[in-house]
């Protein structure tokens, strides 16, 4: 049962974010993502008591899909400057995911226009804040960045972070996104490294 | 007559931009924008053939807007260095006008669903790309940057000012955000110029 229950989470989950991507968060019911995942209402509001809820859990699963991949990415890496480049490693595995990103728009979107969305976005940005303040002043206590203010620098890499995130999104073709993002990351540590 | 059919434009324009901003593009109607600007859907269709006429108008209107402002602040720039921070300044004209934010969730996110849309939002950002492209070369055939690839860095700079606005519009009370703009294009620059 325990098993089945799951099975129908995926399936609402799946079938959620494609018409989410698809038609936006708003355009979309409860009675069609039931009916594309080819299930009853009954079984929807048995595992999520809105759509919102269903939303939100899409949220936290993309989260933790980048913060298990941030975090296996940073082992093994000698200093800061070394994990911050194994962390654009990041950007190809997010861009591949290229069916996904549609729904982020309609995240930052939502975002904008509820407050229980706006909190579950908000949330963890200011933890990546937090992620980088104390990245950055790691770098700075072992010598490979030089002294600079950690809440500028880590709200720097955060912007952009985020503009790559989103240009990518809007412009898949536009550039090799990937590629990008190393060399703007780089650049941006070719000012907070020690000289 | 020209004088009053530039007000009704204008009062179509202002209505559009409320209600996409308020109720997304979406479920907002041309009847509504009607309602709210006190005009007949013949007035409307008199001057825009379709919803997303006006629309697209309402992204020309903040694109001119924005580069108006930045021709202005690059005027009695020394150079190159000294031009991107004062284009920094435009951080706080755009975050002031903070009740005109949201509609650029709606650009971004309606431009990955609409063809028209997308071709008119992707074609500032090449253009912009392409600005700060022959920027960085200046930089560095006037000997202010160091050698680089400018393409990579104009990509760096436009992803880092996306990414500030992104988190300008979602979080506006998060930071000081004309000051996280300034210092984190600063940071940026300081890995760019010769030292």
């Amino acid at each position: 049962m325990q098993q089945r229950g799951e099975e129908t989470k995926a399936h609402i989950l799946d079938s959620a974010q494609r018409l989410f991507s698809q038609n936006g968060y708003d355009a979309t019911s409860v009675a069609e993502i039931c009916e594309a995942a080819g299930i009853s209402k009954g079984a929807f509001y048995h595992h999520y008591p809105t759509k919102q809820a269903a939303f939100l859990e899409l949220l936290e699963h993309w989260l933790s899909g980048v913060d298990a991949g941030l975090e296996a990415l940073r082992e093994g890496a000698a200093n800061v400057p070394q994990t911050l480049m194994r962390m654009t490693r990041i950007f190809p595995v997010i861009f591949h995911a290229a069916e996904q990103l549609p729904i982020f728009l309609e995240f930052w979107r939502q975002a904008n226009r509820d407050k229980v969305v706006w909190k579950a976005t908000i949330a963890p940005y200011r933890r990546y804040q937090e992620f980088f303040n104390t990245l950055v002043q790691q770098a700075i206590d072992e010598g490979s960045f030089r002294a600079t203010n950690p809440q500028a620098a880590a709200q720097a890499i955060l912007s952009m972070a985020t503009g790559l995130l989103l240009q990518g999104i809007l412009d898949p073709q536009g550039a090799d996104w990937p590629q990008v993002a190393q060399q703007s990351i780089q650049l941006l540590m070719d000012g907070l490294v020690k000289q």
